[in-house]
């Protein structure tokens, strides 16, 4: 007594298992069947061929990862030298994908400049020109006129033949507003009729479909083309949206689509999203300028499953984006930043409170954003106002291009005033920003950038930015979720430009005014550069993008990427983690999980923890009062019996048992690959009919004399279904779910089959915990 | 018949389960049992206690991450207003840490240079000083002269009283080697006799900790008061190792050590792991100076289990050791950046060549050295060699220490190397690298930095630099794994950047001699300063540094976190993807898991892919005509019996079954805590007996009047264990391994129990399939 009993290996189910059938071609549950000796030899050989479609999956449905990983690995088993044509095909469908991403992005931006150009007048020498090319080669050479040349023609002077005066200044309007609302109504258009998945930001969706959810035709061909239009659009139209997040829907479009070259990546659900999570590293890589931020980007943010294979793969992608990049040198300074900024003075230890105040301000405004931007979708959805939303488009676009021509801050392009307000003042700036009084009176007593008393330019300039600040932050509540492509980025990173200008300001004059007190004392001398507002902007920036994402060291890398301002770190760093802070307090939930939970997709948040103390059996179905479980028994069903099961049940899948009295667990079978083995059987094997036995074991039960056919299906059986106790903590059964990408897992008590639990079931525990409806979940 | 049977949910053996016990205090398997009416009142609570002991581990032994998180959340749940408390504990815990690690570094840093001078003389004025403090504040202003002033005498001028002539080099000769050899004695004499884990680089041993395993001291006081003087002290010596992983270690001890002052995170392994992870970032932090490299080579190197919250609560710990750093200013710049560099040209398309060839050298010295390195460890292990490790440590010391001291490059300091390798050619300028020939005569023609024709110095250093390039590949393979603290970053920087600044110049002179060719004639006029050799000697740096270590995001965020060097992030990354390419095309492990391997820790590495398609009864014990495994039943053994069963098996633990007839499976317990369990009870229990009846049910099993008193034990039973198939392929059982951080698996076929899984088993399994010795695997 004093050892446990060696179990008998050879159940009476599986008593004619050969041993020898354990080679290779065994290994995969839904690969073949063995070749041990049979009576059925001519059967078994039609059945181990592959059923076409077995394994594929239904739109909105949840992949499992587990089995797409095997899938993968049985063909690396059959392919030999798999490692070199491996890395080339990665190399190249990485390469195809960055530089096709890059030179769409390029077109996207040129043809945004033009059009954009293109409402506030025309040029005469070359239509295709925007302000700034047509007045490339002009004589004024002045830096202050720069923007001025006889080519180029305002609406005004072209119609009107006037440049000055009221009515000039009402015709631009006009023309600004018509423009406006034309791009807008064209880009909403184009997308209702065309590609109805090509608005929104796309990240909420493609962190989705990363986490395993098959949207078909969302990174498809047509959403990839309306998008690209729709977004040049829409930047055109002045709505306060940015290109950055759809630039990364378009790269993981672009990804998808070269995938279908390979058809290693094109049929296996997981290997297509390691390109995908790759695609969108690139994204941001080339939206931003940033390589390692969109590795980061696509590890922190966007991805589910991000196995290290992935980090250097997608950093392979940011370095031909990068690469591409550089070759393009879009920005016209052989550098990769998109906003390059050079401040010459470091930062002191008491700049840190304002900059954790900018922190706070980034929290404070991502959990506003969030909670506005999500109260105002969830009305658009539940009310007839959502019916509407070409009109709704126009409406804001409207609103946006009346409320945004009077104040210069809000006519001019984002990313220009972005950069502008980054910028630290020199002595050739000349914008009102920068109009302090050592400089107006011409007298340079002070070297250039110096603190000094701020002239009414820069008054007048706080006050227009004060307006344009809160313009942004009610437009781009309601600009978030129309029905065109639109981007958080730009227009969070503005607010945040904004804010940290303006106290970037005011802490400079406190300092000019003020610098005997005991906080400037030490450090600020008068007549030296102590403050740089542009860093505010910059750090207020990165505060409100990252209250609004809730990204933290992807973000902190992007800017530094961006700005290349890596000595700013320590700053940027403590106003994310503030924002950060703050906003979780609010909230958990980032913008990107706000709108997946809004859509009911079933995405498990890797973020999320889950700390209630329900077991599994509580969550499990059947409970209660439910009917009871859909099993399948592994021999002695016949065909009508599994089709009324089939029938009558609307599960994913069935668990087959030994028998009913026992209630051991053999296996699981897939509701879609029954049926089509079924169909299949019936198109190809004779003989098969409603009474015909269905057996689910490794040889045919034996069956009296006069019976028709069997139908064997052991090859669509998955062997290795996972179970849990009925009494795992459902912490780790959500564990379980997240890290390995489970679709369902089954619930067994001492060794019997007591339940299931399916991702959605999860979810909608989840809801319930958090008192939210649980029937907002909506897919399986 | 068409739909599935509702399984019976009271099982004969837990009928009387109480369904009011479902609540909170029932969730937990190691938690309570639950308060339902039960005859035996007393004995219920005095069991239901924690058992103390119950739930820790063993030196040598691996921890389960599942039942460790499952802890955790536990207490999570007791505790109330947690998330703001947790919040402190941790910015304290965190910034505790980085602060004494960062001071920790200052110290070493500051003792390490006065060490280090103290082999070429000493300060009269003050002996403290190091040599640059000692001619701080000299009259000779002179650049050049710099190092030369009165108060700082040489051994020659001390001793013999003359600064030059053979004699007193031959002096100073001998003091070099004299101080290095008695540095380095008294290093490996105080590793040897106070802490011998205080040996080594520290990394692959913390990786392996970080994977869950216990090694009781490694990280404890002790080791962290000897590393620290013995880093001092090996630095001081000579030897080719660098102060960057050791203080990885040193900061992972800060780490362990001030977890002990938060009971929640001393008491739980997989929260102290957490704090572990942050603290390695932390380390590199320190080491570097790059806060957003050390989050990252958390990430990619050293952590296996790294969630999201990890990421930012490493970026915390990464912002406080920046911050702290800032406040030290120990580069006495007023930046973060150790080799701060400011390159004046940006590089072009055809450089790409040269950077991709040093990319290939990196990558072929990392293959070799781990080569020859791990070659050369083993070597030490298994033969007599490794018994006298300070014989060994002296012989090394005394090698370099004669050769070293003729050759300039070799004679210093290593981080002052590679930041004179790293410097771009500047007017300023004195070393011999940039005695360039327009220079020389002093005819400015052409601006400073310009490329011109190289100066006899040049050659000389060339010459230099190569010997120096030999000497640092032959030393460093034979000094990582002495006895004595030893880093692997620095050398092999240091081997990088010789052989880029050696590329470099050559491509320089290329340039120069041939700037009519087709590949210069476009961007490269005469006298423009087109190459510049410090950015190969970097992009050499870090290809060396990524065929030693296989990092790549990682890789290139510190370096570019070292340089500032953000435009140069294409060069870096080519080089470094070109490098683990070649690297992993002569062996996919890096240098730390090749070490992890020669240690035989049990460290399942998440990079390893597991090709094989073996399946999970391939590789279960028991196997062919292995004894029965060892299982216990539910309530039909004795005292007696359990503790043969315990007593004649070295199993970590015991599947309990409901009968051996059935063999279904009800959970497992381990095999310590079924010893303290047992302890506990007769200590505190008055009538257990042998004879009493041993249960692991709800209720005590019906036993005759005259038996003893029962012993129950279900509150040590995991009721959740992690079962699989038989027919599940390995590749899914290690996946789950990985992910879930188990320690072992139970293997079940049809609802019964067949064997057992278990880490080692898994291990030797993957050594078996990979032509190893699988007796390798030494550890439980």
């Amino acid at each position: 007594m004093q050892c446990g009993v060696l179990v008998d290996y050879c159940d009476v189910f599986i008593s004619c298992l050969d041993s020898h059938s354990d080679g290779p071609n065994y290994a995969m549950s839904n690969g073949g069947g063995g070749a041990g000796a049979s009576i059925s030899t001519h059967l078994l050989d039609l059945l181990e061929e592959p059923i076409p479609g077995v394994g594929t999956y239904d739109d909105f449905h949840t992949i499992d990862w587990v089995r797409e990983k095997c899938k993968d690995r049985e063909r690396h088993r059959k392919v030999t030298h798999h490692l070199i044509s491996e890395c080339i095909t990665i190399s190249l469908l990485n390469e195809l994908n960055a530089a096709f991403a890059r030179a769409l992005a390029g077109v996207i931006d040129i043809a945004a400049d033009w059009l954009n150009d293109l409402k506030e007048g025309v040029c005469l020498s070359a239509m295709w020109f925007n302000h700034e090319q047509c007045c490339w080669d002009s004589n004024e050479t002045t830096f202050a006129e720069r923007d001025k040349c006889p080519q180029w023609k305002t609406w005004a002077e072209l119609i009107l033949g006037q440049a000055e005066g009221p009515g000039s200044y009402i015709m631009n309007y006009f023309m600004f507003t018509f423009w406006a609302l034309s791009f807008a109504f064209l880009a909403v258009s184009l997308v209702k009729v065309f590609a109805p998945y090509a608005c929104g930001s796309g990240i909420p969706e493609i962190k989705t479909i990363l986490s395993g959810f098959i949207i078909r035709g969302y990174l498809g061909k047509w959403t990839l083309m309306i998008k690209t239009i729709t977004l040049v659009l829409a930047v055109a139209s002045g709505l306060s949206l940015g290109k950055e997040g759809p630039l990364v829907h378009v790269a993981c479009c672009c990804g998808n689509i070269f995938s279908y070259l390979f058809p290693k990546y094109s049929k296996n659900e997981a290997k297509k999203r390691e390109v995908l999570s790759a695609a969108s590293a690139a994204g941001v890589s080339v939206a931003f300028g940033a390589p390692i931020g969109g590795v980061l980007f696509s590890l922190e943010e966007v991805s589910y499953y991000f196995p290290l294979k992935t980090l250097w793969r997608s950093f392979f992608a940011a370095l031909v984006a990068a690469f591409v990049l550089r070759s393009i040198n879009p920005f016209g300074n052989s550098r990769l930043v998109l906003f390059y900024v050079e401040y010459h003075t470091p930062w002191y230890l008491f700049e840190l409170f304002p900059f954790i105040l900018l922190g706070v301000f980034g929290g404070l405004w991502g959990a506003f954003f969030i909670r506005a931007n999500i109260a105002w979708c969830r009305r658009r959805k539940s009310t007839r106002f959502g019916k509407y939303p070409v009109l709704e488009v126009i409406t804001v676009a409207a609103i946006t291009a009346i409320v945004a021509f009077p104040n210069p801050y809000t006519r001019q392009n984002t990313s220009e005033l972005i950069k502008e307000l980054f910028t630290d003042c020199g002595p050739l700036e000349s914008s009102q920003l920068c109009q302090y009084r050592s400089q107006m009176n011409g007298s340079q007593a002070y070297p250039a950038g110096s603190d000094a008393a701020a002239a009414p330019g820069v008054y007048s300039a706080m006050w227009q930015l004060s307006l344009a600040l809160v313009f942004k932050i009610i437009m781009t509540i309601f600009t978030f979720g129309l029905k065109v492509p639109s981007g958080l980025f730009i227009p969070s990173m503005a607010i945040g430009a904004i804010a940290g200008r303006i106290v970037g300001i005011a802490v400079e004059q406190l300092a000019y005014y003020h610098h005997d007190w005991f906080l400037f004392r030490e450090w600020c001398e008068v007549g030296a550069d102590c403050i740089t507002p542009g860093l505010y902007a910059m750090v207020g920036a990165a505060a409100c993008l990252g209250g609004v994402t809730r990204m933290t060291v992807s973000l902190v890398v992007i800017v530094f990427e961006l700005t290349g301002g890596l000595e700013y770190i320590v700053p940027l760093m403590a106003a994310v983690m503030t924002s950060k802070w703050v906003g979780d307090a609010f909230g958990r939930e980032g913008i990107y999980e706000a709108h997946i939970r809004l859509n009911g997709s079933p995405s498990l948040d890797a973020k999320e923890e889950f700390p209630h103390p329900t077991l599994a059996r509580e969550v499990m179905r059947p409970r209660g009062n439910d009917p009871p479980l859909a099993v399948l028994t592994q021999d002695d069903m016949t065909l009508a019996e599994l089709q009324s099961i089939i029938s009558q049940t609307s599960c994913n899948g069935f668990p087959v048992i030994v028998s009913k009295e026992s209630q051991r667990l053999v296996g699981f079978a897939l509701r879609r690959d029954i049926t089509i083995a079924i169909e299949n059987a019936r198109r190809k094997q004779e003989g098969i009919m409603l009474n015909s036995r269905v057996y689910f074991t490794q040889h045919a039960p034996t069956l009296p004399a006069d019976s028709p056919r069997p139908l064997k299906l052991r090859s669509i059986l998955d062997m290795s279904p996972f179970t849990v106790t009925d009494h795992t903590p459902m912490e780790i059964v959500v564990d379980i779910f997240r890290k390995l990408g489970l679709r369902q897992c089954l619930v067994t008590h001492n060794g019997r089959l007591l339940g299931i639990i399916t991702k959605k079931d999860i979810l909608r525990h989840m809801a319930q915990m958090a008192n939210q409806d649980p029937e907002s979940i909506m897919f399986n």
